[in-house]
């Protein structure tokens, strides 16, 4: 019998990546990425003059289109793989990025006399200029004691799909009233594959405040933001909500000509990175922290209830794996905040060191920190150099740092920062724990896994649990490449449940991180400090960081003080 | 009528200097420095393979006469100044910098048979091998209510006569016993000038516990440490204390001929570094505080009568101006703080842009930094990297920082640390203020104010007063000039009260440093946020750093937490 295939195409900020997969093992065949053409659009609307504000972040929906049509035959030429044996296609992309579509479904920025609005085009998860609307959004949920607020933490974040669609009704009326629909992009690139446009339950529920049983917010909600918003429910947000994994359609005859795929194979409906990993990793049961690592993380856990977790950025029924309850947390700067470091705060001795052994500064920093144990810096911090996504959702808190004397060393530095964000890690940890949702181990992927072994020793420390690292470096498009099977269905050669999926396809190394006992001992007792810390700046006792941000705010107007 | 000329040495940590300064206007002729033979004994003693513990600095008193028979010649050489006209020698020198001398005013260290045990050496200033000792005084002291703790804000420094006298007695009995007495460096190298040992005010008040009403702490009080102590008042601290500025003795025909100077003339009684730089700026009475500012800053106020103050280092009649009460606080991390930034924390790009400019890293930093408007930085630090001497009187305080975010430059974390030694001087203001001892004024010296136009500023601003700068980069040598030329009185061709040779001789640059009111404003409210923090962990309402420090210790044991 021959092996059969799926293909998963994940859709970053900067590139798409399609990676060819087997089913029998989850191997990674081939892969080959084609960056966006447009990139980031956050200067000026291609080819015109036309300037974006600051805090804007558009994209061209059109590379989307060509990562399909360019990487898709790579794989599949440089692989040797006969277009046969490819049984299905999933795809998996940053969120919420949505775009307005016209009745066809044709996007708004490819109609010549609109492509001048900056609000045709697509708007990428960053995008934000909507801070007003989702301000306003918040104060009016709180108000009317909207209990959808709790499922987020208590906040709506102006990078949703309902802050943009509001931003685009506020300054660009016309736009609005053009849109027949306003879809997530991960779903408009699935209906361009099928002809179908469905929506996925994960960008449903964690970005557009869709509930399986509650459905969308309701109309009066959306009356008290804005008359005219009254019926976006049953208009431009229209359509059915389905379960991930579900089968969105089969592949169009054109696409696959343009793909070299066989017409006709199955294509999941769309998925997000963070959330598609999860099953990628062979995890589809409560118990099981699933960390995404870079410059920033998300943190999955599986559920069976849904209960109320402090500072949660989402709860959402079949938003991970169908059948279960998906929680999602996160921490806003990690990798940023490393790299923060190594670019402001690092002496160029310690640079030349890492030239003269042949080291990135990254891997100089690494060596010296793991020399000390745990406590021996005499260093804490509070990783709040972004502000504090899970469990406090404060975008205005700071970074600290204490216990610096005349001896402390760069390195010294660097250990702390890292554990600063495992103690972040923890706090999320206690939280779901404390209301029932078990964390028995933690399971990473992402770049910065691969990256810095003391950064995950230190996680499985700072936790006191067993740390499982994914064993590919595409683990978004594994995990889009496994819906992909699961959308086929064991009748064509795919799978019949996410179970049988991972049981084949998921792929985690075999040597795990186990914590230390000693160390373990010691943390607990850094943690006890920095949990006092982190409430005495994060819950209102001191809010001097606010008051900081407010002078420095002052501070910078010309003459506000005189 | 000729000018008259005196000369003044300064003795320092490294090397002793000799400066011609014209009693007509102050201005400094010649210089010259001796760098000290054997520098810092700390590691071994010389000429033997004896080795010194770690926190031991001890010195040759030999070096000390070195430098007189050296640079004396040579400024009189190279000035072309009649010996004739040279009417007064003052010294000045770092404290408590203390040797123990036999029955002839001989170093210990000069017998042979004494000379292989360090404890008969010079102890220098910051021999910190005594803190046991400073520890138990302390502790018996607050014990037994001795009323002289609140004169040192409540702490005796292991630095300072007693604890090292104590070391002796402990560690090195014999040497003990074949003491005569113990004495200030700067009382015997006045000794060796004029064959008289007399006791200076400064330094037996702020280094020996004693007061002028109510002399050295009771036999009582030195039974209790240790019996063998009980008379250690009138034996090896036996002497006459005699204001400064009083006449020690005459040059004598040895020392005049081997310094070229001419014999008989007045030689004042020793003094230290700081605190001759008072009368050197032209400050001869109360509500002028005189900062000597370089790695640490020491502060001094004169006040006409004896008030507490919390966290002096200590309060002295006559000890810096004969007549008033001199109180010195001070702050132990300022430049040392800021080249620690420097040396550690500053990345290579910011050095490349540095090495373009042609600029020092200080220099660009204050440039970049001096772009920024108060507050603007969004960054507060507490500037304790080295523990807080005033007003908290605590070395295990450690620093702090917050408010970074992943927009933090270099150069705002340098102003804000700028900003934070500024804060530290409010606080010892304020202290001097809340307790009735005006400050009205500052009066700036040492190597910083010369280098960094914008700490300046700061200074002002935060403090909202004027600062004035001192017109000369060896103001201590200028004051120890000024009290021989004191010492030789009017009928010598010198002077009869210090108002007199201040009026002439001090100097203080035309350009003063006024504070800017808008900046001023926001200052108060950062000072406000550095008071929270200030007291929220100085105070005991969370011990954090001293916890932190704890289990830094305990990790640096070898398997403390299996």
């Amino acid at each position: 019998m021959n092996t059969n295939y799926a293909i998963g195409v994940d859709y970053g900020t900067e590139s798409g990546r399609a990676v060819l997969v087997s089913l029998e093992t989850g191997k990674e065949i081939v892969d080959h990425v084609t960056p966006y053409r447009h990139g980031v659009i956050d200067k000026i609307l291609p080819n015109t003059r036309i300037p974006l504000e600051d805090e804007w972040a558009l994209q061209h929906p059109q590379d989307y289109i060509e990562v399909l049509k360019n990487s898709i035959p790579h794989v599949l030429q440089k692989s040797g793989v006969d277009p046969e044996q490819v049984i299905g296609l999933g795809i998996d992309f940053t969120a919420c990025t949505m775009l307005p579509i016209d009745a066809e479904g044709e996007p708004l920025s490819d109609h010549p006399e609109l492509k001048n609005n900056p609000h045709s085009w697509v708007k990428l998860w960053k995008h934000h200029a909507a801070q007003d609307e989702a301000n306003q959004l918040n104060e009016i949920a709180e108000q009317r004691g909207e209990k959808f607020l709790a499922r987020y933490g208590g906040k709506i974040s102006s990078e949703w799909m309902i802050a943009k669609i509001w931003q685009i009704l506020n300054e660009a009326p016309d736009i609005y009233e053009r849109t027949d629909r306003f879809v997530e992009a991960t779903d408009w690139v699935t209906s361009q594959l099928t002809g179908n446009l469905i929506r996925n339950s994960c960008t449903a529920g964690y970005k557009s405040i869709w509930h399986k049983q509650d459905g969308y917010p309701t109309n009066e909600f959306f009356k008290a933001l804005d008359p005219r918003l009254e019926n976006l429910v049953a208009t431009k947000l229209r359509g059915d909500v389905v379960p991930i994994g579900t089968k969105a359609g089969e592949l169009t005859e054109a696409m696959a000509q343009a793909t070299g795929l066989k017409a006709g194979i199955a294509v999941a409906v769309g998925n997000v990175d963070a959330h598609v990993s999860v099953p990628a990793m062979g995890v589809t049961e409560p118990g099981k922290l699933v960390m995404t690592m870079g410059t920033s993380i998300c943190s999955l856990l599986l559920g069976d209830k849904e209960v109320e977790v402090e500072g949660m950025c989402g709860v959402v029924e079949d938003g991970i794996i169908p059948g279960l309850f998906g929680y999602e947390a996160g921490q806003p700067a990690v990798g940023d905040l490393f790299a923060w470091f190594v670019d402001n705060a690092v002496s160029s001795s310690v640079e030349n060191d890492a030239i003269q052994e042949g080291l990135t500064l990254h891997q100089l920093l690494e060596k010296k920190a793991a020399a000390y144990r745990p406590g021996e810096t005499g260093l804490l911090a509070l990783d709040w150099w972004n502000g504090n996504r899970s469990v406090l959702v404060d975008t205005d808190l700071s970074g600290l740092m204490i216990g610096m004397s005349l001896k402390t060393k760069p390195e010294e530095i660097y250990r702390a920062l890292l554990e600063s964000t495992a103690f972040g890690t923890r706090k999320i940890v206690d939280a779901f724990t404390a209301n029932g949702l078990a964390v028995n181990e933690i399971y990473v992927c992402g770049g910065l896994p691969h990256k810095n072994q003391l950064l995950m020793q230190i996680y499985a420390d700072v936790t006191n649990r067993v740390i499982k690292i994914a064993d590919s470096y595409q683990t978004p498009a594994l995990g889009a490449a496994m819906f992909g099977a699961l959308a086929a269905g064991s009748a064509n050669g795919g799978f019949d449940s996410i179970l049988e999926a991972t049981s084949k396809m998921a792929r985690i190394k075999d040597k795990v991180i186990t914590p230390i006992p000693e160390n373990v001992v010691v943390y607990e007792s850094l943690y006890k400090e920095y949990s006092i810390l982190h409430d005495y700046f994060g819950r209102g006792e001191n809010d001097m960081m606010k008051r900081m941000r407010a002078i420095r705010f002052m501070a910078k107007q010309e003459n506000a003080f005189v």
